[in-house]
C-alpha cells in the first residue's frame, strides 16, 4: 500500500457485530469503494452499542488518522448512541433541526402514516455539523470537522441507505476534501461460465506474467469461475485503465465462448440483453430450480419487454396439467429425464407463446436421488423456433449450490443457443 | 453491556481485510464461538501488515481489555509481521524452537516436500510463550501473559486453521483462565412481520426496563423488524434461559399476530410447516415477485409434500391464458388492482387445483408508476377453501426492496390467514 494516499479509518457501531449475529459487509463495502477513489482505509474498530466505546474509537482515529466514517447506530431507538457519543468527542451539543423534521415526517407521510415521536431523535444534529440529506431512509448522514481540519462522517448502517448516501454525498465531500487522490486500486472481473478452474488457469497461465504489474486470481462460485485484474495503486487511474482494458482483450481472446461479462454482469441480464436486442420473448418451466430462474430474470427493470411468464410445475400433476408433458413419459423416464426436460420446455413455449423456453428438471437433495440418477443430476432443455436443445449436467454441492448451479446452467445453455443461432 | 462476563478483544490482520478484498470470517466465526462461551469480544479492530499498526492494535486491546485474539500475520512472507510486533508489546525477544522446526519440516516431508528455508520464520517464539501445535498447518498458535496477568493469543488467519486451533487448544487455554465462564452470551430473536421499528417501539418501550439484565434491541429488515433479547453474561446458563423465556412470552403477548417464530425461523417455512400439519397444499401466482416467493418456498427441502407448482404470470396475456383473469378486469381496473389480484389467487387455486393460493401482483419500479399507483402499491392475495382475502400494501424502497417486502406481506397474510382459520 502507497503511503502517500489520503487515509481514513472506518467504526462499524452495532453489537450484532461483536455478537458475529451480522456480517459486517459495510465495511468491505467501503472499503472497496475507497481503495476504487484512491483513499486508504488505515484501520476498521468495531465496537458495540455503547457511548463510551463509539467515543473512546472514534476519539482514537481521529487523533491517529485524522479522518473516520462511522456505520450504525443512527436508528430511533435507545441503543442507537452514535449522534451523541460523537458529538461529545467533539464537544459539540446535539439540536433539533427541523428541515431533517420535516423530511422524516414526509417520508411517513408518502407511506400513509404518522411519524412517531420516537423518530424525532433522528433529527438531532451536533453543531455545526453538515447535514447530508438521506433520501433512502430517515436518518441523514453528518458530517463534522473540528478546527483542525479532523473530520467524522456519521452514516445509517442499512446497507442500502449507507451505500447510496457514501455515492450521492459522502464521496463528494471527500473529494473535495483531497482533491489529489489519482492512485486509486481498481480490479476487473472477467465472468466466464462452462469452463473449470483448472482448465482455465492452464489457458491462461503464461498470460500472468505479461499483466504485471496488475495480478489475476481465480474466484470459482456458483456461477462460474470469475478472473479478477487488480491494479494496486501504482499505477494513475489511466494507465490502470489502460492495462486493464489490455488484460481482458487478452483473455477474452484465450477463453472465446466462455465469457459472458465483466465486474458485476449477471447471465440473466446478459441473456436478456440478446433477448431485446432481437425482440423475440422467453418463457420458463422450472420444477427443481422452483423459481430461482425466473427471479433472476426479473431481478433486472425492464424485464417484461422480453420475458412473458414461467411455470413452476413442482409436483408431476402441474407438469401434466400445465406444461402438457404426457402420464406415459413420465412414467417411462421418470420427471428428471431428457424427455420429460424437451416436453416441459416446448410445452411453456406452447401455452405461454414465447420464441424461446428454458426447461430445468432434477435432483437438488438432499433426499431423492438413487444410483442411476444421484443428487445433483439435472437435465436443461432450450426450445426455439428452429430446434430444441437438452443436456444433462451432473452439479457437486448440496440444495442450494445445486439449485443455484442449475440455474446458471440454464441460462448458460440459452446464451450459447442463441450465440450459436447468430453466428449461423 | 454489562461487566461481569470475561472479555476479549479481537484484531484482525492482513492488507486484504482493508481493501475490502477479502471479508472478514475469522471474527465473526470467533465472535459467536467465545459468546457461547461466556466471553464477551468487547471489541474488534483491522490493521493492515504494518508492525507499527499491529503493535499499537494489540497494546491498546491489552490496556482496556487484559486479553486479545490476533488472527494473521503468522505466514512464512516478509509481509506477516505478527509474532515481532506482538514480541515487542511484550518485550521478549524472538527464538527459533527447534521443536516447531521439526513439525514444519514434518509437515512438508510427508507431502514429499522439503521445508523452505523461510517457513524457519515461522518457528520463532517470543521468550516465555505457550506454543499451541497446529496440526494442521504450519505456524503454530501461540500465548502469551504479562505479569499483570493480560494475555495474548496468536492465531494464523487461514479459517480452517484457526477454527480447530481454537477448538483444539485456545479455547480450553481460555477455560483455564476464566474457570467461572459459565455465564455465557445467550441470545434469542423474536421475528415480527407487519409492524413498523417505531410502533414496535413503542408497544414494547416499557416492557424493556423489566426485562434487565436482559437488553432488547431492534433489528429491521426486508422480512420484518427482529427483536432481540440478550443475557449478556451476568446471568448463569439457566437464569438466562428462564428469564429469555420469560421474555419471549411477555413479548409474544404484546405483539400478538406478529410474532412468527424466533431465530432463524423464515415465513417460507414457518407456513410451509403449516400447510405440512394440517395436510393441505399450495399453489402461487406472482406477477411482480416474479418467482421469489416460488424460490423461498423451494428453498427448504421437503417443499414438494405441500406446494404443487406456481404461475409466473409476467405480461398480462399471462394472467389470461393461464390464470383465467378476465380481459375485462383487466380493462377496468389494471393488472395492479384488487380485483386482478382476487382473480389470479382463485385461478391459481383453480388451475393448479391446491387449497390455497397466494397471488402477488404490484409495481416493483422503477418504471411504471403513477400518481394513482406509484411504485411501491402492491396487491396480495389469498384465496383459500372458505374465502378469498386481498389486501393493498405501500412498500418503502427500490425494486429489490419492494420484491422483498412484497413476497413478505404476501406470506404474511397467508399465515395471518390460516391462523385465523385456526381459532375460528
Amino acid at each position: 500500500m502507497s503511503g502517500g494516499a489520503p487515509a481514513i479509518e472506518l467504526v462499524a457501531i452495532g453489537d450484532e457485530l461483536l455478537l458475529g449475529d451480522r456480517v459486517d459487509t459495510n465495511s468491505v463495502w467501503l472499503a472497496r469503494r475507497l481503495a476504487a477513489e484512491g483513499i486508504r482505509v488505515a484501520r476498521r474498530a468495531t465496537v458495540g452499542d455503547d457511548a463510551d466505546a463509539i467515543s473512546d474509537a472514534v476519539r482514537d482515529a481521529l487523533y491517529r488518522t485524522g479522518a473516520v466514517l462511522c456505520t450504525g447506530g443512527l436508528g430511533p431507538t435507545s441503543d442507537d448512541l452514535t449522534r451523541p457519543a460523537v458529538a461529545r468527542v467533539f464537544g459539540r451539543a446535539l439540536h433539533v433541526d427541523e428541515d431533517v423534521v420535516s423530511h422524516i415526517r414526509a417520508r411517513f407521510a408518502s407511506l400513509g402514516r404518522e411519524m412517531p415521536d420516537s423518530n424525532r431523535v433522528q433529527a438531532q444534529v451536533p453543531e455545526g455539523a453538515i447535514v447530508l440529506p438521506n433520501a433512502w431512509g430517515t436518518a441523514p448522514a453528518l458530517a463534522l470537522e473540528d478546527e483542525a481540519g479532523r473530520c467524522a462522517v456519521l452514516l445509517p448502517g442499512v446497507p442500502r441507505e449507507m451505500e447510496r448516501l457514501v455515492e450521492a454525498h459522502v464521496l463528494p465531500y471527500l473529494r473535495r476534501r483531497w482533491p489529489g487522490a489519482a492512485w486509486p486500486v481498481l480490479h476487473r472481473t472477467i465472468r466466464t461460465t462452462g469452463i473449470s478452474e483448472s482448465l482455465l488457469a492452464d489457458r491462461v497461465a503464461e498470460l500472468a506474467d505479461s499483466f504485471r504489474p496488475l495480478t489475476l486470481a481465480f474466484l470459482p462460485g456458483y456461477a462460474g469461475v470469475d478472473l479478477r485484474l487488480t491494479s494496486w495503486g501504482t499505477l494513475d487511474r489511466e494507465e490502470a485503465g489502460r492495462r486493464l482494458d489490455e488484460a481482458e482483450a487478452a483473455l477474452r481472446e484465450r477463453l472465446e465462448g466462455y465469457v459472458y461479462g465483466t465486474d458485476d454482469a449477471d447471465l440473466a441480464t446478459v441473456v436478456g440483453h440478446a433477448l431485446k436486442r432481437r425482440g423475440q420473448t422467453l418463457a420458463l418451466a422450472e420444477s427443481c430450480t422452483g423459481g430461482l430462474i425466473a427471479k433472476r430474470i426479473t431481478d433486472a427493470a425492464g424485464a417484461s419487454t422480453f420475458f412473458l411468464g414461467g411455470i413452476i410445475a413442482y409436483a408431476n400433476g402441474c407438469k401434466q396439467s400445465l406444461l402438457g408433458v404426457r402420464a406415459e413419459t413420465l412414467a417411462a423416464h421418470g420427471a428428471v429425464s431428457e424427455e420429460t426436460a424437451r416436453e416441459m420446455a416446448e410445452g411453456a413455449r406452447r401455452v405461454i407463446g414465447a420464441d424461446f423456453a428454458v426447461a430445468v428438471t432434477g435432483i437438488a437433495g438432499p433426499g431423492g436421488g438413487s444410483p442411476e440418477k444421484p443428487v445433483g443430476t439435472v437435465w436443461i432443455c432450450v426450445a426455439g423456433p428452429d430446434r430444441t436443445e437438452a443436456r444433462r449436467v451432473r452439479l457437486p454441492g448440496d440444495r442450494e449450490e445445486v439449485r443455484e448451479r442449475g440455474a446458471q446452467a440454464a441460462l448458460a445453455l440459452l446464451w450459447r443457443h442463441l450465440g450459436e443461432e447468430e453466428r449461423a
